[in-house]
């Protein structure tokens, strides 16, 4: 295809910096500690890479030194660490409180190096001391057998996204920033993972901050150019092209592109200082005025070579600036000599000798380049959000009790009359309980809850909203139509200390199937590392049931979820199948009230039979089964059949199908019954057959 | 929220037309028959949701002539007609091959109303004739128990994207279009929809259409305004916003917007000129230069009030211009006589008598402003893709057999065997088949293929593409970071009729879950569609799977998308897990000649012991499971163990286990055994556990 060469110029990742913002806030000598920080930096994570010994290379490399398998990513670090350490200036300047959501497949490398340097990795994990020996075992452990992966996972100080799956950076940090006023999520967002569904929609989520009562999130997006064997999207349209499209996701880039290292210190920390300047600035015009708006806040478009600062070519190939900086840089250490060679050349072009000297650790200098205590990123509380959970604020359950007459006779609203509970938690929880969905709420019945909170919303208002559009500001409800998103910030939300429900359809739940599989194994994972505390459970409503999509067709149809849920460990995971009104009160409450499980709860939003007065709900739900003796003929003998079920329209049919029964043989000793239960307390398949 | 005024107004959906182009070439005369031809078109989708008998409201309408449950979506459907009539007068300008993709959730009344208008859908049912019966039968069917649903479901001529689960519209239409150099997919897009990860990152699919070999999609992004509840992200943004994120998006957007009619049918009626004479530029500069480009390719942004032409307000509330319009518009008729008056009244305000006449049809001066004949869009033989279907051209797959002189102790590659048995049928069928996958193909080892077709890509070019980049505007292989976009993609290239294969890791393939079943879907409900012709199974290759991702971590392990698949009905799931490379080359060559499936096959992309000859594994294959009579001891007598596997790995890990066993216990009858299978060919669920 013929390029226009002025075009392709123009996106590419070398020489000197272009950037939007000009200013050099950097004197020389501060180019150098930067600088020296930033070589100390990749230096640990070729180590992390490659070297099982020799840790400072006080010897020649040998292959010995060389882990018998080398894993690992190399090539979104240098710019994972170069934003960081930048932002490092301007949370010492302006005593920020920050956080680093690292979005960039296997970007461990460069966390893992941020918090060793920061000294918080020492702090957590004594062993991995800052000294040779501490430093040997910190290389050996990534990506080796007993020691930690290559995402940012649970054993990371100060990480609440592990990635792997990739698609949820952005919408983890507004999760994470709802309700939290004073915290930047400064986000990297890699150029691989921009191209998947959830992440392109969850840009929008700026139409749903409020600058007075929520954080900022200042996103970095890293244009390092490649994917795993592939150029990535964005890296590769014109110029004006990408810059369109952030004005238009209502974001105002600023660029930082180039590879020339002193440019680019420059460039990168006065543009920081300037997308700091603006949050502050427009959170400031919010909070002082009192009145929200919704700014273009600012964001970063990165563009770096992939594996910057690594070698141009290896064996006449590409690397630095290619795709063959995605993984393990050079593969034939182990066996090529000449490739050997060229490691240690590069890895000695970081200077490790000079920079972290006889103790293996960086200058006192060096280190005054970052934060101190709780204001390091790696430290930052919010990483470990569990520390900070205030447990909710409920009303009595049994307060919203709904009257059983005459059980098995009476019909009510199980849902609506939840949504009146509901509402009052919302109430008493002003800032530390969200309602998410995927614009059902209404629909699911559970509209009362607008009377506490509305619908959060920053996009611009018509006249007609003020006729029954519950939209505010501030509001307690976020609803947009993507499921990925909604999900993605509750998440956030709840690892950051906080909690959440989402409501939605049963039949499009499907759609964040392998969202609730990765919080599954995040929150199962860190139920073995010491020092996480558990968080809020992920509390998942199911109201439009897959039984009652006659309507809506075959398309609404879908009972699978349940089963992607029932294959997830019971340590993590809960099913819950309320068979009426008063059981779904008692079961909200448990469900909200507990921590560090995904509970996935299925009940009507049409009208119901109601079985169960209040006492005997919460008897039979603290049992999670029973035998409904009021509903049984048996009378105690050996029942000649025995019906069970789960679930408020199963347990309908069941006791119809009795009912039936007794009609067409009353005299029959047969038709005796158990009738039997719904909130399952386990993660057994409680799946449903028809 | 403070709102700026002037803002606001731009983004109203009322007043007389904006546009970007501005021609008027309709006559007065025109203007008059096209708003005739839309006035008949939304009586029709009032008489769908409403009307059970008095479909020409010959009488007074009564309640007893209103449905007993109302159902189906009126909001869209002004929007989507206005559409599809004013493509009409293009389609018979330049005898155009047209294509409807229908995106907004529930539009199945604007849709039909085009088909019963253009005379497909009594061609195609004829009980529903263009008469008074069969307009009666027509309104009848429509979401009534035993009828039609509310989506273009399969029943619905001229369609091969039903929607209900929401977003992916732009990726099947653009699969549609892959190798149809003629074909217009004239794609409406709900504003609901746009906020989906998945649409979101579909726009992005104009980076993989060849000009020359392709032919082209053409949006219409509807700005209706409202989901069931709340305001649509798009519609409620600055109106410079939103044209920066699709000039960002890499389309040129073209603006109709207001509600005048008049001015609005002039304004439709120009853009879509404008537009269909952009492409057909594009196409003629790329075709006749013979060098493919990437143009902003046109699309519409559509701006009109939710259910256009209705009453603005009922009972004083909004109506039209609202969400209330979205579903059944108004909901008391049956119940309310005032409301029963306004229905009556809106009904009668579209004139059936004078459009219908006597015979309950229409003129045939306004029948002519239809295409006829395969021009129709309901009747593009495209929308009923498997009627267009070639067998692939395969090479004998036994030509590719890896020799094993040694069963069970020949260490091969399958995969990569398998890579150049694709790289030949890729070669073979040049118009016929594409691989999808989202950046992995070399990963998993299927890189041979880009011998015979390279990966797509119609994004800049830089100097180091030429190192092993395999990168061309014209290719075979499809290859984006979105699951959502590839599996969409392939979903619409196979729906009009062609033939593709999904490459993915298994751990992921969890991302696609709710996609795979809507897919599995509309493929059995098409068995009850008689004249619905069988197209190509969906083939998904995962050959990372969960067992070998110990390096990377426990974000890559997650072997429940088999449990989602089992789920399905066996008339359209099967499940492969092949045993060897042999087995591997009969199963894919079974799959690729199979039709109406979902197939997934697991098989590893790492080297593997290799057991069977040819012979052997087309016999095992066929039979689908088999005694390895080889590997077992027990000679024909009751065996003490049998020793059961599905999958490579599974089989490896059994054969050893009974080599211990038989090393431990050597002259023990107990270590008999059987080697069972893999290669299932039923959709019994044929999960694994460890």
């Amino acid at each position: 295809m013929e390029c226009d060469k002025a075009t392709v110029e123009k996106i590419q990742p070398y020489g000197v910096a272009r950037s939007t913002v000009t200013g050099k806030p950097l004197s020389k000598e501060e180019i150098k500690q930067y600088d020296d920080f930033f070589k100390a930096s990749l230096y640990l994570c070729l180590g992390m890479i490659y070297l099982i010994d020799n840790p400072m290379l006080k010897e020649p490399l040998k292959k010995e030194h060389i882990k018998s398998r080398q894993l690992g990513h190399f090539g979104s670090a240098p710019g994972q660490i170069f934003t960081w350490m930048h932002m490092n200036r301007l949370i010492k300047k302006h005593d920020l409180d920050a956080l680093f959501v690292s979005g960039p497949g296997h970007g461990a490398p460069a966390v893992l190096s941020q918090s060793y340097l920061e000294g918080v990795y020492s702090e957590v994990y004594p062993d991995m001391s800052e000294d040779l020996e501490g430093m040997q075992r910190f290389f050996k452990q990534f990506s080796f057998p007993g020691g930690i992966g290559s995402h940012a996972t649970p054993e990371t100080p100060g990480s609440i996204h592990e990635g792997g799956e990739l698609g949820y950076a952005i919408s983890h940090a507004f999760g994470a920033v709802f309700d939290n006023p004073n915290l930047i999520a400064l986000t990297m967002v890699g150029d691989g993972e921009s191209e998947t569904g959830p992440l392109a929609t969850s840009w929008h989520s700026n139409k749903f901050l409020n600058p007075i009562t929520d954080g900022a999130v200042l996103p970095v997006l890293h244009l390092n150019g490649y994917k795993i064997n592939n150029p990535t999207l964005l890296a590769r349209i014109p110029h004006e092209e990408i810059e369109q499209l952030f004005l238009g996701y209502g974001w105002t880039p600023y660029f930082v592109e180039g590879s020339d290292i002193e440019s680019m210190h420059q460039a990168m920390a006065a543009t920081l200082e300037r997308c700091v300047d603006d949050i502050r600035g427009y959170q400031k015009k919010a909070r002082e005025s009192g009145k929200p708006f919704r700014p273009r806040w600012p964001m970063i478009i990165l563009r770096t070579p992939k594996g910057w600062t690594g070698p141009r070519k290896v064996n006449d190939k590409y690397l630095e600036g290619y795709w063959r900086a995605h993984q393990v840089p050079i593969t034939g250490v182990k066996t090529n000599p000449k490739d050997l060679k060229t490691l240690e050349d590069w890895m000695r072009s970081y200077e490790p000798e000079r920079l972290f000297g006889e103790d293996a650790r960086i200058s006192d200098e060096l280190k005054s380049l970052c934060p101190t205590g709780l204001r390091r990123m790696s430290a930052n509380p919010v990483g470990n959000g569990g520390a900070l959970r205030k447990p909710l604020k409920l009303p009595n359950f049994r307060d919203y009790a709904i009257q059983v007459p005459e059980p098995g006779a009476t019909s009510g609203a199980s849902m609506s009359n939840f949504g009146i509970f509901l509402r009052d938690v919302v109430k008493k929880n002003p800032n530390n309980f969200r309602l998410y969905g995927p614009d059902e709420t209404e629909s699911n019945k559970l509209g009362d809850v607008y009377q506490a909170g509305k619908k959060v919303w920053l996009g611009e208002y018509f006249e007609e909203d003020s006729d029954g559009g519950n939209l505010a500001p501030a509001g307690r409800v976020m609803e947009m139509l993507s499921e990925h998103t909604v999900e993605g910030w509750m998440e956030g939300y709840v690892l950051s200390g906080r909690h959440g429900l989402l409501n939605s359809y049963e039949p499009f739940i499907h759609i964040i199937d392998s969202m609730v599989n990765q919080h599954c194994k995040w929150i199962e994972k860190c139920l073995e590392v010491e020092w996480r505390v558990r968080v809020a459970s992920l509390n998942i409503l199911l109201t439009a049931v897959v039984w009652r999509q006659d309507h809506n067709g075959f398309t609404h149809q879908d009972p699978g979820f349940l089963d992607v849920v029932a294959n997830k460990s019971p340590e993590v995971v809960r099913i819950y199948l309320p068979p009426d009104g008063n059981c779904l009160l008692s079961t909200m409450d448990h469900c909200l009230r507990s921590s560090n499980y995904v509970n996935v709860i299925v009940a009507d939003k049409q009208n119901h039979i109601q079985y169960l007065t209040m006492d005997e709900a919460v008897i039979h739900c603290t049992k999670g089964i029973s035998i409904w003796s009021q509903y049984s003929t048996d009378l105690g003998a050996e029942p000649d059949l025995v019906m069970a079920s789960c679930g408020d329209i199963s347990t309908n049919e069941s006791l119809a199908a009795i009912d039936l029964l007794l009609q067409n043989s009353p005299s029959s000793r047969s038709a005796a019954s158990t009738a039997s239960t719904c909130s399952s307390s386990s993660a057994t398949p409680t799946t449903r057959t028809a």
